[in-house]
């Protein structure tokens, strides 16, 4: 089953999309909110999936869908936590600055809280009033919860796994250093986030989805080019049952909670940081990476942060080709934007 | 005026509430829940503002209002974001760790996002699964936004804030060393916090509520006894305007923000730490703050963090002694609670 929000006031209007994501259909009278049907999941869950299954049939009144007119699954959520379980990445931006990285951090999840008030839709500019901000995106796959008890253990968690979608968390690295030695961790850093257009349930995902991980090729295109070809089931050191359990293990996580997996981020063949495309490797998921490798392979990094006028395109394909959660892209402009 | 959040359903349902808190009127006509109301608040504020004054009038059907069947104004927000205004208290903090507190902590706050997903009513009690993990109240002021636009200034952003209310900001003491040793800031330190009963409107403050600022004594009590009255209007550094244009500075803060003002401090008159009640002083608003000034003077903390059947209560009163946001009250147990 597909679920995307269409633009409509603050919350969107839900719809069921075919697998092959050409048409949808409306699902007001299931719930009218991909948030409602959250809150009430299991009556909603199959009632969906019985209008997902007439939709496939062409038994039930259908719309055009385009990826255009989607928001975020959720426009606004009540929760937005953001793992780093591709512990690589974390290893390489901390290596570029010289600082150790504890041992703990391949046992005990990285995790920060994110804003998640007012997310971006997927194929909305950003907005980037200074670009001295050093825009970054971060290409990560991401789960949508249902209710989730305190103290759940990793495997349990799993199963309180509703959807799964792809994540551009944008991040201004030159604001990053200063918030984080404040030592409260990221606020302005940390703007809006864009999701994927369409979510999918894990079974959907038949073999795409094992053991809490999603395991499909993240392509990032920067202006048209391809900068990241990582793939999202290797080298993720914890899966979503993993981070679940982590975000719930002192409160409850409520209906509706988005939990990220940090940026996509492979080791090269031989160990080492990756390569680029370029060069016969799998490539980067945000800019930071490319940087890292460029300092310490050249002593010093190349390749700038977004500038205005330069676009990135996120998207997962499955094995026959076909987009699986159709595409973030989002260019950056130096003007606010109307939704 | 002044709103509650009567216990139903996932949202709770909107009341208008008499200034005395002694009874309350229905506003589903108006709006279901206090997130639609600010959601629409352009239309829904003077509607309710009406309702309040026939409330008063007697002119409208009224309940009792009990405060023990209130949720938090906003059981689940998009956002809850906890500054550090009253910079004492970090300073406090830091000097009884031995690290010093950078000069720029006067001049730019400190912020984190907290979870809002799942807050506990003000007189639920707090499930600690663990004492160990060092439970701490901190008594806050916090304000409920409208829409504000990225960028905004300090100035303007006072006219963004609809509401007014208190809140017990739960920490987790013994968690947080760790946690920020990571770099992320919170999250498992922070587990879910409570708000008061009844959150105000400023107008309806008076000269309570003047530049940005509410100006009350803060009363909390622990296990019955005074244990902080500290003046919300004194040693805060920077007014809520200044914490919610910091907030917006890089993104837009939607309808239903919160925002905290941190743990309310006072000095000393001499320009020392806060003396203890008992010793003539204002005393504290959370436990850390009573730690670090018996490490400072005794060489070692003898008050110990929050046990289960320990009780918290946090409140404030109008100049002719009446509870204007009614009381946080909240016990700590090891065992989970149902709403």
């Amino acid at each position: 089953m597909k679920l995307a929000s269409l633009k409509s006031g603050r919350d969107g209007r839900l719809v069921v999309v075919s697998g092959d994501l050409h048409f949808c259909t409306d699902a007001g009278l299931i719930a009218p909110t991909l948030q409602a049907a959250l809150d009430d999941w299991t009556r909603c869950a199959p009632a969906l999936a019985n209008l997902s299954d007439a939709l496939e049939r062409g038994a039930v009144p259908m719309e055009r869908f385009h990826e255009r007119e989607a928001h975020s699954p959720l426009p606004r959520a009540y929760q937005w936590a953001d793992g780093s379980a591709y512990v690589n990445h974390v290893q390489l931006v901390r290596q570029a600055r010289g600082a150790e990285m504890p041992e703990s951090f391949w046992t005990d999840p990285l995790m920060y809280q994110g804003g998640s008030d007012d997310f971006l839709p997927p194929r909305t500019p950003i907005y980037l009033a200074d670009e001295a901000w050093g825009c970054d995106l971060e290409a990560e796959v991401a789960v949508i919860t249902t209710d989730v008890p305190q103290g759940i253990t990793p495997e349990a968690a799993r199963n309180h796994i509703a959807l799964v979608c792809l994540v551009n968390d944008v991040s201004l690295r030159n604001l990053i250093p200063h918030e984080l030695a404040k030592g409260f961790g990221f606020f302005q850093a940390k703007p809006a986030s864009a999701f994927s257009p369409v979510a999918v349930t894990p079974d959907s995902l038949g073999p795409l989805w094992q053991e809490g991980k999603l395991h499909v090729t993240l392509n990032v295109d920067l202006d048209g080019l391809p900068l990241g070809r990582a793939h999202t089931g290797v080298d993720m050191t914890f899966d979503f049952g993993q981070l679940i359990a982590h975000a719930a293990k002192t409160r409850n996580l409520s209906a509706g909670t988005i939990v990220g997996s940090g940026t996509v981020s492979n080791r090269d063949a031989g160990g080492g940081p990756g390569k680029p495309i370029a060069e016969g490797g799998l490539g980067y998921s945000c800019l930071a990476e490319v940087r890292v490798v460029e300092t310490i392979l050249h002593g010093a990094a190349q390749t700038p942060f977004l500038r205005c006028g330069q676009s990135v395109r996120i998207w997962a394909e499955d094995g026959r080709g076909r987009s699986i959660f159709g595409a973030i892209d989002q260019k950056v402009v130096g003007k606010p934007v109307t939704i």
